[in-house]
């Protein structure tokens, strides 16, 4: 297909009645779609079912330990949910806290300890002065939402194939004391699908820190979301093996969590970390608890066997999803490919199709979208402050619809940008 | 029985004697047991076990909005959860919000709010200024522990068999800025099993707190945890509906939790505000989490049916417990009445029975027990900073044990504050 910008006007205005006519019928329809979360579809949450029941009767609620885990105790979780938990992320048990039902909370209180209290004996961080956050965009919204909450400094780290650019990481992690920590999605990245490269992680286990309390927050959260099978999945190095090569396994706190393998939101979760940032986060995660719930452990446990279990399960997932998945390529291709209006990468992992539009795009389509009855993620959302600079980054999360209404929502999506990319090239043509 | 302090020398040393012998000889049976916390007994934790099956197929997690509980979203909790919760504590449902499975960490929380980002827009509690905090003595040691992490002064409120001092409370609260929170537990008062006086709760509702962001943590962990039947039940009115009489709604955070209800660890929890607050917390909230475990909340509903439920549900619970507190009662009664060596309330609720042992006898009553195979709460812990300016109080955590051990556990308690007590007299005398 010939790309929009080389066409001439006559056949653009022709293009664009014949769109807004289309998109005219679409409104008209009056359809309502939500695609703004990466949630996962009612046909995936159907597939741990078994774990409503997994617990028959309370002989099944010792735990290893022998512990009656209807009682309070274990802060650190049973030894069974801490060893699937660390078999996902490839860490032994012992780095590994097992948690309540959101990653996103173990985040959100390490940080804010880091605020109160201070990391491992250093001095909290201080509202009053500057403390920074490396952050990789597009990148994922509850991340930077965090950050902004405590009035961290954000600075935006670009996205390459590989990762974060590290030249620039490397720069600001070594050099500036103010830089306290970043915010990771190593592998099948939100919303890019963009897996760490060897080199990348490298890079990262070598850094020198400025600053001794700096931390990467490695969001494992798609750790074992593959869509595809064994041989066409992304590899993404172990951090604390390869950290430990250079002595900097305090460097990270990585988080993972079964809300993409069970239930979204009644989950388990998890942190690894060195012994030493663990007995720290214990010294303060005292006070805010007694235990977590261990029964939803035991029950996790339980449902799915061992590690390769949950593996078979995900396979389950990636049936369902990748369907999904190619069909988001399959009509993006077809609808927009050589058209010059935007490009996308096919992920092979995670939960989200990232589309770069042209400049100045974005915010515009988003809205012609939700006109016509189509929710998709708030433009600017994968970046700090919600501001994306060139105004061109769209998140896809194709997991929730069925198939048939994912279709429908593709139309409108491909309709909606080609009607604000031929604007677009109009209006500077002016 | 004559009280010790009136016998002569002579008399106490032979007395000293044959219970030293008795000492010795427990010692020597070796006994393990743990007193130390309120946990309910395995006994107590059967009446739950319905609940590991509670939710039958996944048509069960469909929750009274129509939402799929599997999925993220409702971050108040399912509209039955908070139903139910609010049933436990007298207060409409759009008052309440549920979480996840401990109060503790709520109270934790909107501590850790009021430093980071201030209450309903008040400036941060500052921890380079001074931050006070009532703690109504003896008191819940985790309470104090939460307000000791964040460097809060801690003022003690002596206990009276009204509830705390409240001419204290009220020359606190109504004339110093500094002060911005009490800790209470006003119905079966841990560790004393004290309930709030009708007039003592007025007087809190009508407090004029001199700080606009002072608030109090009102923790109604046993507000349905009575030992006997309706008419001999302690009566604590609803502290919101006090508080609108004098428009001060927005002075309570209440907490309440199913962990001795359900199951200890595994259990929800609850937070009851004026719409402003919750307001204020939600606002806070959603950087921290999507959503609690809402198939736990539905789980509990199920379960329990309705506030009913519950309440019959605790009936199975007092009759476990309740032979418990008479052993203690009829125990403490039997060897120490008229000793003069300590004197306890005995509850009509709750979870503990208070023991106030002579001056200066708690710490060495607590060490005697413990070299005998008995683990009781340290002493000091019921006191703000572990100090029990009189070293006089013990707590007594009887519903772990059976009721065999628990008869052993009191014959070595009674032993050992007999010989601190004696040994005490004669020491003074020399």
């Amino acid at each position: 297909m010939e790309a929009y910008a080389k066409r001439s006007n006559e056949e653009l205005k022709a293009l664009q009645e014949e769109l807004r006519q289309k998109y005219e019928q679409i409104k008209a329809e009056g359809m309502k779609l939500d695609m703004s979360r990466g949630k996962p579809s009612k046909a995936q949450l159907d597939l741990s079912d078994g774990m409503l029941n997994s617990l028959k009767d309370n002989r099944d609620c010792i735990d290893e330990n022998g512990l009656d885990c209807r009682n309070y105790g274990e802060m650190e979780g049973t030894p069974e949910a801490r060893r699937l938990m660390g078999d996902m992320m490839g860490v032994p048990a012992d780095n590994v806290i097992v948690l309540g039902n959101a990653s996103l909370t173990i985040m959100f209180d390490n940080v804010a300890r880091a605020f109160t209290h201070g990391i491992c004996g250093n001095a909290p961080w201080d509202f009053n002065s500057k403390v920074r956050f490396l952050c990789p965009v597009p990148g994922y919204d509850r991340h930077f939402s965090i950050t902004e909450y405590f009035g961290v400094e954000m600075i935006n780290i670009p996205m390459l194939p590989t990762g974060p650019d590290m030249d620039m990481v490397e720069y600001y992690v070594n050099n500036d004391t103010t830089v306290k920590g970043m915010w990771c999605v190593p592998k099948y990245s939100n919303p890019q699908g963009i897996t760490y490269s060897r080199e990348t992680v490298d890079r990262f286990a070598r850094l020198k820190p400025a600053a001794s309390d700096f931390r990467i927050f490695w969001d494992n959260a798609y750790v074992i979301h593959s869509l595809y099978e064994p041989d066409e999945r992304d590899y993404l190095p172990e951090i604390f093996t390869e950290c430990a090569k250079y002595g900097n396994e305090d460097m990270v706190y990585e988080f993972c969590s079964t809300s993409k393998v069970s239930y979204a939101g009644a989950g388990i979760s998890a942190i690894a970390a060195s012994k030493r940032n663990l007995e720290d986060i214990k010294g303060h995660m005292k006070y805010q608890t007694i235990s977590h719930d261990k029964i939803n452990q035991l029950r996790h446990v339980k449902f799915f066997g061992n590690f390769d279990g949950m593996l078979e399960h995900m396979k389950k997932h990636a049936e369902l999803l990748r369907p999904k998945f190619k069909l988001v390529d399959d009509v993006l291709t077809r609808e927009l490919g050589g058209t010059g209006t935007g490009s996308w990468i096919n992920p092979r992992g995670g939960y989200f199709v990232s589309f770069e539009a042209n400049e100045g795009c974005a915010k515009e389509i988003v809205q012609m979208a939700k006109e016509a009855g189509l929710i998709l993620t708030p433009a600017g959302s994968a970046f700090p402050y919600h501001v994306d600079p060139l105004d061109t980054n769209i998140r896809i999360a194709p997991s929730l619809p069925e198939i048939e209404d994912l279709e429908k929502a593709l139309n409108v999506f491909t309709t909606c940008v080609k009607l604000v990319s031929i604007g677009k090239i109009l209006s500077e043509r002016e």
